[in-house]
């Protein structure tokens, strides 16, 4: 693969061609073996600055791209959500150019509102890299995923994987579906019809309101994780009947295929979208995720800080 | 210069000579040059430790400071107000003698009691950095601001530098004042007569309670913070009147001679202190102001490290 | 010596064996000095990663492992007691087995949950350092204060050792319990007696309800801090009360042999345990407790470290 990579921003995997997000994939498989190393450092960004700005808090996706930076030799500076700057009023675009005076190089930023990352990043010079806008996009979730069933599986085309749970909300379906199909993927949505509306056909991928039908054939299913107030939203009557319809125990992996493979997000809800037995089981992949996603933030990171200035 | 810095301390401007207020901004103008560099480090603090204790919190000036120590290689600890151990009664000095145990070199202290650096400082045998004591002192934001003008007028002394806003709540103006007295220049305070008394006159400044008239001979335009809650104590009647009187918007420009710069803390208050037509046009220097910053800050760090022991 | 330390993980005294903790001590003598350099960094942690997870607070201790870990060159992550993934609800096992897959090395942890340490060390392969479980055990507390004992008596054997104050609840004095009778100390508790119950003889330590008897024959004096909420729980009457019967202030001085060596883990409620007159008197080594909590923890992280995979 010859593919130069040229966008100095990770915004969208809606915004990838197929080969930039193949040049993200095999950048990932050599960071990979970095990790494995006994001393896992490389100095690819030394005396570069890199702020992890969490508008909404998230621990998982921060201290996973802290690692990453750290393992590429960057200055770090953490900001979090109920920062001084934020509660003196200041506006999100008064900050970053602030930042961006402070000859920061890159900012990983999370936020509530759907298009900050796209916004900031027309306006700076700074490289920005999307860790969850809204219920837009995470694209490094998406391309862990992506990655993690093509190292399991050797390949992604033509593929049926099953996405299932709050898909309406979901910034990780959205991210999946786009990368997926422009991989060659069959992509399913399951889930109740309050949170899967039909709808989403349009957009290419099959949707089923059915677990079983639609676990039949899958080679991957990766199970959403429910957040608990969508349920006082009226969005599903009850944990326990979400789970019972859309969860995965022991008694409904004999429906689905003993190769497949079974993912999540995490943090599980266990008892909710998987028993601990599948959570814990051979065909889980989920503490692998969570390992490759250093190797594409790592790729994520080293890529953008290619083509700074 | 041939000045040699010897203060394990930096408290005040108004401690200091006028000679090492140049061997600072001449120490400065050596850094700066660094962070335009690819590699924006040196290993000038390697293996000392700083800790950045922000009693008072504050993003701005405790991620400016944190990034002047990664940019000198220092080891940095983070203490934050709410710190576990300050809830648990410990006093102030107990904390500090802790961390020279733990044989920490410099701690840059934010603190809302007026003069604890001071305090501090004659106490321990570590470096003590003033970061803003209560209403009396910000000797790294003066700093800054100084080396901003002088660099963007070549001087400093002659000039005519108008500070306006909050003056008697502002460590800021005072700081100023003191660093610009010092080197020259002739201050103005403007502002409402609440917050601007006239018994500044006996420092050697100008006080004047119109803008108009404070700012027609202006080089220098340095439009301080509003802090909202003052309107509730009754400094001043409500924000619009504060910002109609005392904000400078784009008709206000007209007043102002075309080369002086303007000049603002951060974070703005946008429409209250300055239109974003002022805040973001032609004769603001306040993203310079942020740039600069960093390289007052090393060079502090820098030379109080150089007298430690 | 000639003992090769073996263990992945440092949970309790109770678990170690006289050699064992020697072994640690000595460690950390030749670290005290690496402390006293100017450069004060050794690379024996480059490119291994150390997560200090404080479910429950403590700056003071956080801080002396993360100056620790930074003088091994380590790289940090820190997270909080109110970290967000907590407040999702995920299991602390499931936490730490996300970040064994993010291939951390060692986990420094603090717990409100006695036992926690020991149930994750026999889940996982990365190394577990306690940092204080419960009521259970502080190990690297209890390190510190015998080396600080060992460095200023020159032994430990024979030592008469009393710890004065909240024995029921506090990890401190467990830990430090075990340690020195295993170095042959003789230990005396000290306190009220609901407090100090009288069954803690059957350990093999001496148990003493006036203060003044227990100190007669003291080589070393350490003073537990009191909790102030035990108060309201009933365990004593007021801390006026209290301090007049279990403190040690300039009168009870007299009481007390000449090279007696006062000491205190810190933070000190002054004018309750101690009065400032003894905190900062000559026979307080107080802050050589800090300074040698430093040695300590850079030992145990390179011995654990030693002993990974």
């Amino acid at each position: 693969m010859d593919l130069k990579w040229t966008k100095k921003d990770l915004l969208s995997l809606y915004d990838l061609s197929r080969d930039e997000i193949l040049c993200i994939l095999n950048t990932a498989e050599e960071f990979k073996k970095v990790s494995q190393r006994n001393v896992k450092k490389v100095p690819a960004l030394r005396g570069r600055t890199v702020v992890n700005l969490f508008v909404e808090p998230s621990t998982r996706t921060r201290v996973s791209f802290e690692l990453a930076e750290q393992r590429l030799s960057a200055d770090i500076i953490n900001m979090n959500a109920d920062a001084s700057s934020f509660r003196k009023g200041e506006t999100l675009l008064d900050t970053l150019y602030n930042i961006q005076a402070l000859q920061a190089d890159i900012i990983v930023i999370r936020h509530s509102a759907t298009g900050a990352p796209n916004f900031l990043a027309r306006s700076l010079d700074m490289g920005i890299v999307n860790a969850g806008d809204g219920a837009h996009s995470h694209p490094t979730q998406a391309l862990l995923d992506i990655f993690t069933i093509r190292e399991k599986k050797g390949h992604v085309e033509g593929l049926n994987v099953v996405i299932v749970g709050d898909i309406l909300h979901s910034r990780v379906a959205r991210s999946n579906m786009w990368g997926l199909l422009k991989l060659g993927a069959n992509v399913t949505f399951a889930g109740p019809a309050t949170l899967v509306p039909r709808e989403f056909e349009q957009l290419g991928v099959r949707v089923c309101h059915d677990l079983k039908e639609a676990v039949a054939n899958a080679d991957v299913i990766n199970m959403l994780r429910i957040q608990m107030e969508r349920q006082e939203s009226g969005f599903f009557p009850s944990v326990g009947e979400y789970s019972k319809f859309f969860g995965i125990n022991q008694d409904m992996m004999r429906y689905i295929k003993p190769d497949a493979l079974i993912m999540h997000p995490g943090p599980i809800n266990r008892g909710v979208e998987l028993d601990s037995f599948v959570a814990d089981g051979p065909q889980s992949v989920i503490l692998e995720q969570v390992t490759n996603g250093l190797a594409i933030r790592m790729a994520v990171l080293y890529l953008v800080a290619g083509c700074l200035k």
